[in-house]
This record gives structure tokens, sequence and C-alpha cells, in this order.
């Protein structure tokens, strides 16, 4: 099963693909989709979508996993740029008969470093660790991803990822 | 010149079409296009973009007009719903490479009612008497994406509106 995960915003969009064959879990794919805050609207909008579609045919995944916000505590303003990112790429989903996963923040955490209030550096670390990647993406964004594409992966699974893997942190 | 006027929501969106020739404008469709808050927010998002896209190809407009958001005193999820529909009707455009305008609601008000505090039933009053439309849509956001469309059609011109058609409202 290949696993896409997404990490979505207006500027920079993370994606990361994983698969899980057997008990084997290989990094496919990872990189961040951008878009000028210079350009109107409707172009930033059409360069994400194009770039979630060209993922998408690229690479194949049979799902996709993305975060369920919870915008409570963002500026209002945020939320709607977001809301605009987010439709776009689950509206890139929807075309491609992807089905698409939400997980929650702390479901995230959880699944990939075994607590549910994990910093972004030690999600990072693992999500590194498990799929055995050299040197640390540029973004946080990527790596959040990958995290999401995990997550789908051993959520249903009965066996703690972190402990299948040996590590206690 | 056909204007497309569009007044975004995940669960209703209104949509109008008008035509202007010389001096005469007329209403050629409007409507609704609406999406069950009990589906997946990917169907929804779906149904939305696939509505916009079915209205843009059968009234061929050649220009979306639609209303520049100020969320700052909206709810934070709101604002997220919002974003998700807005980006996915921008998204049509994009995808029919049509201009997409966006209008202040208080530059809505002036251009059809020729004051920036009007009511939402002062402009569809006036949008209805412009129009020479008979009864009352079931929805105000069908004549509020009209009074969209209309702003288009009356912002680059020099005649007033209201003044033009002898409303002194």
């Amino acid at each position: 099963m290949r696993i896409l995960g997404i990490d979505p915003a207006l500027r920079i969009t993370g994606y990361g693909i994983i698969e899980s064959r057997d008990d084997r879990i290989s990094h496919i794919a990872s990189g961040t989709i951008t878009t000028k805050s210079s350009l109107e609207i409707q172009e930033r909008l059409d360069m994400l979508y194009n770039g979630v579609m060209a993922v998408i045919s690229q690479f194949r995944p049979d799902v996709m996993a993305i975060e369920k916000v919870f915008v409570h505590n963002s500026h209002t303003t945020t939320a709607f740029l977001l809301g605009q990112a987010r439709g776009t790429i689950i509206l890139a989903a929807a075309h491609n008969s992807l089905p698409v996963i939400e997980y929650a923040a702390t479901q995230v955490k959880k699944a990939v470093t075994g607590r549910g209030h994990a910093t972004k550096q030690q999600i990072q670390r693992m999500v590194l660790s498990i799929l055995r990647m050299h040197g640390t993406p540029r973004h946080l964004d990527i790596t959040d991803a990958l995290a999401l594409a995990l997550t789908h992966r051993f959520h249903n699974s009965n066996i703690a990822l972190a402990q299948a893997l040996g590590h206690t942190r």
C-alpha cells in the first residue's frame, strides 16, 4: 500500500509518500509544493492543485492522509487561507478517487512517538529513524507529511510503532 | 459580456449570470449549488466544484465576480469551512481560464444601491428591479450573487447604477 501524507498550507505544502509491504515500510518520495505569496489567489490555488495532481500521477498512492485541523486557536485569516489550500488539495484527491483520511495532530504524535505530547523535533527524529532517511529535510512540513502517512499505516495496527522498532523515546 | 456572480459557502452557494450589451443588462440565469452537511468534506467539495463547472459550461461567462471576504469578525471554524468552499470555486474558474475579480461587500452595496450601508433586503429589491425580475428568489444568496455580477458591470462605469435607473433609494 502506498500512502500519501499531506501537510497543507497555501505557501508551503509538505508531502510524503511511503510504501508499506508486509512489515517493511519504505520512503518513496517527499518534498514541498510552494506558491509565491505575490501571485493572485487563483494562480496559487491552481499551482497547488497541479502540484498535488502531479505527485499523485507520478507516485500513484492508494490513500491520502491529511491533518484534521482544529482552528479554534488560529487567527481567522490564517484559518481562511488554510481552508482554501486544504479544499484545493482534497479536491485533487477527489479527482483521482483517492480516499482522504484525516488524523488529528495528537493521533500523529501518538502513532509516531508513542506519546500525545511530542515536539515537532521529536516527531522529525522518529520519522527519519523509522524510514531510515539520512540527513534532515529542509522543511519540517516534509517530516510532518511523512508522519501523517506513517500514522495511517500504524493507526489500524495493533503493534505500537515505537515499540515495534525498539524505540522508547 | 457575461458576468457570473458567486456568493460562496459550503452549504449553499448562490450564483447569478447577467449579460451586459451596450446599455442593456439582462438576467440570464441564477440559482444555488447546495451540498448536504451529512456528506464527507471530500464529496461536498467535489459536488461544489462540479456544480460551478456545470454553470460555467452551460452559460459560458467571461468573468467571475466573487465576494472579497474579510473574516476578522467570523468564527475561525466558519472561516475555515468558507475557505475550503471558496478555494474550490476559484479553482473551477482557473480550470476554465475565467478571470476572478473580488469585490468587498461595501463595494457591492455602493454599486447596487448607491450607499455603502444598505441592508440585504435593500440590495435584493434593487437587484430585482434592475434586472426586471418578478417574484423573489428563495435564497438571499441568489440576489447576493446577482448583486456581485452587477457590481462588476458598474464598477468601471462612470454612471452610478442607481442614478442611471432613476432610483434614489
